[in-house]
C-alpha cells in the first residue's frame, strides 16, 4: 500500500506558502501605529492608545458577504467580497459610535487556490488602509471535501473602541427627532438570495449580460461596493449631533431601526420622500416583488439613518449632498409597530 | 408569473429567528462583568478593566476547526466543534501571555437548521463558561447553493489582554532553557484532511465503528476535545516561570517551535522521550504514514510547548501529572533547522 500524507489526502502546505507570500505584504500595508505583531505570530497584538480614552469600551462584530460571494466569484471580481466586509463591519460598530482599531478575516475553500485568495485578502487590505484599520490577524482554511467547485467563503471580525460616555445606544432618542436617510451605494451585502433568484433564474441573465435598464452588466449592479459611512459619520460624532444610527442590513428598514428605538417610540418613514434606485427597481419589476417584500430584503436605497434632534438635522443634512429626511420619531401606543410606512412609495409614481 | 420573495429563494427568516431564541440564554450565559451589551445590538460591548493592565495590549486570533467538523457533523455531535474552537483560539493568544477576553462567531449553513445551529453555538457557550471568557457576538449566515447538504462551516475569534511588560515573545529565550511537553488529548483540530483519508478511506470506518486498538468508536477517538491550557499555564505566566510557549497545531512541532525562538537558536526535541498516544499510533499504522511526515502533520501528543529556565524546569512539569522533558534548547548553527529531532521515535521501541 501507497502510504498516505497530507498531500494525498487533498491538502497542499505549499499552496498555504504561496497564500502567506501573497498576503504578506497586504498585511503589512494595513497597519496602524499601535500594531505591535507582524504577521507569523500566534496572534496579533495591537496596544491601546489609552490617551485618547478614558474609559475604553471595545466593540466587536463579526460578519460575512453572504451570497454576493457567489456572484463576485462567478464575475471573477475576488477582491470585492473583502472589501464589502470590511465596509459593512465598520458599519456595524459606527452605529455605537465606536472608531474602528483593527480587523481579522477567516477565508476557506475546498481546494485551496492562492491566486484567488490573495485577491479576497486585497480586498479586505484596500478597505483597511482607506478607512485607518489594522489588518491584524487571519486565517486561511483548506476545506478537501467542503465548498464544492472553486466557491470560497469569506467573514471578518472587527474590533473598535468608544469612550464609556460617548457610547451611541439610542438612549437618547426623544419624540420629535429627525430620520435623516444616508442613501445606500446598491444592495450592499443583503438580499442576494432574492436578487440571485430574480436576476439568474427568472430573467435568465449571466454575469456579463447588460443589467436591466442600466448602462452596466449584470455584475457592474450587483457587485456595487458596500458603502462605509465612517467618513461621513465620524464627524457627526465627533460634534455630538447624532442620537441614533442604524445600519440598514437584513430586515431593512423595519427591522434595523427598532434596535435602536427607547420604549415608546417609533420612528415614522415616509416612502414618497425617495425614489427607488434603478438596481432595485429592476429587481422589483423582475421578480414581482411586493413593496412590502422589497422594504424587508433591501436597503431600497437607505444605507444608513441617523436620529438627531431637530436643531442639528441642518447639519446631519449636509453630512452628505444626497442625504434627505427619511421622516420624525415619533411616540408609540401600546402594540404598535416601531416603524410605522406612510404615504406610497415613490418608486410607483407616474410609472 | 408568482411574485418572487425571500423564502421562495431559499431563505427562510422563521427559521432565523429560531436561531436567535435557541441562542439567546446561551449567550447570556456566557459572559462577564464587562460585557455592556445584550444581543440584538449591532456590535457587543466590553469596557476594558483598566485597574489591571496599566499598559494593556490587546491580542486577537481567527481560527476555524477544519475538515474535523466533517467526523464531528457525521456522528451528530454539533456541540464538539464549537468547543474545540474556543479552546483554539484561547490556546493561540494564551502562547503570548494573554488572558483571554471575549469571542465571537461566524456560523454559516446552506440551508440553515436551528437545531443543529443551536448545538453548535451551545459547545462555543460551554467553553466560554468554563474558561470565563464572554461570548459577545457571532453571526449566523444561512447561504442557499454553499454548502452541500447538511454541512456548515463554524469559525472564531478572540480577543484578549496582556500588560506591555508582559508579553511572552520568546525574546528570553537562551540556550540551555528547557522544553517541557504539556499532552494533547488527541488530534486537537489539524490533520483531519490525512486523519479521514486514513480512517474513512483506507480503513474504510464509519464514525460509529470501533476505531483500532481503542475501546471507544471512530467518533470518540477523533473528536476527544481540543485542549484548552489556559488553565496549567496562567498560573506559570502570572509566576514569571514562562519564556516562550508554543501551540502545536498544524505544521506540527517543526511548524510551531520557530515561531518563538530568538535568531541562532534551536530547540533539541528528543524522540525517545514519550510514547505516541494511541489514536496517533493507529493512524500511522492504518496510514503506512512515514514519521517525518506523523510529525509533521499531527501533534503526536505534544500539544502545547513551554520554554523555561532550567531553575523554573521544575516547576513547569509540575503543572501537569503527564508532562514532560521534550527537550532543550541549543544553539543554531549557521543554516540549520530550528527544530532538531533526535533519538529513535519512542513509538518504535519494541513493536
Amino acid at each position: 500500500m501507497e502510504p498516505l500524507d497530507y498531500r494525498s489526502a487533498g491538502v497542499d502546505l505549499g499552496e498555504a506558502d504561496r497564500v502567506l507570500d501573497g498576503i504578506r505584504p497586504l498585511v503589512r500595508s494595513a497597519t496602524r501605529s499601535e500594531v505591535l505583531s507582524d504577521i507569523g505570530h500566534f496572534g496579533g497584538l495591537f496596544q491601546l492608545d489609552l490617551s485618547r480614552h478614558a474609559r475604553p469600551v471595545l466593540v466587536a462584530s463579526t460578519d460575512g458577504v453572504g451570497t454576493k460571494l457567489r456572484v463576485a466569484r462567478e464575475a471573477g471580481r475576488h477582491e470585492a467580497p473583502g472589501y464589502d466586509l470590511v465596509s459593512h463591519c465598520i458599519n456595524d460598530i459606527l452605529v455605537q459610535g465606536a472608531e474602528p482599531l483593527f480587523f481579522l478575516d477567516y477565508f476557506a475553500m475546498g481546494r485551496l487556490e492562492a491566486e484567488v485568495a490573495t485577491r479576497v485578502v486585497a480586498g479586505i487590505a484596500e478597505a483597511c488602509r482607506e478607512f485607518g484599520v489594522a489588518l491584524l490577524g487571519g486565517e486561511t482554511a483548506e476545506m478537501p471535501g467542503f465548498y464544492p467547485g472553486g466557491d470560497y467563503d469569506v467573514a471578518g471580525t472587527i474590533v473598535g473602541v468608544v469612550d464609556r460616555d460617548r457610547i451611541v445606544d439610542g438612549s437618547e432618542v426623544r419624540a420629535g427627532d429627525v430620520a435623516v436617510a444616508l442613501p445606500s451605494s446598491g444592495l450592499h451585502t443583503n438580499g442576494f438570495s432574492l436578487a440571485r433568484a430574480i436576476v439568474f433564474e427568472r430573467l435568465g441573465l449571466g454575469v456579463h449580460d447588460p443589467f436591466p435598464g442600466s448602462v452596466g452588466t449584470v455584475a457592474d449592479a450587483l457587485l456595487a461596493r458596500h458603502r462605509c459611512y465612517l467618513p461621513a459619520v465620524a464627524p457627526l460624532l465627533e460634534a455630538g449631533a447624532v442620537r441614533g444610527l442604524s445600519h440598514i442590513t437584513g430586515g431593512g428598514l423595519e427591522g434595523n431601526l427598532p434596535r435602536i428605538l427607547p420604549p415608546g417610540l417609533a420612528v415614522r418613514v415616509d416612502l414618497d420622500g425617495w425614489m427607488l434606485p434603478p438596481v432595485f427597481d429592476a429587481l422589483r419589476r423582475g421578480g414581482g416583488v411586493s413593496d412590502a417584500e422589497m422594504l424587508r430584503v433591501f436597503n431600497c436605497g437607505v444605507g444608513m439613518v441617523i436620529l438627531t434632534s431637530a436643531p442639528d438635522a441642518d447639519r446631519v443634512l449636509a453630512s452628505d449632498p444626497d442625504a434627505w429626511t427619511l421622516g420624525e420619531v415619533v411616540s408609540r401606543p401600546e402594540g404598535a409597530p416601531a416603524v410605522r410606512f406612510t404615504g406610497a412609495p415613490g418608486w410607483n409614481r407616474g410609472r
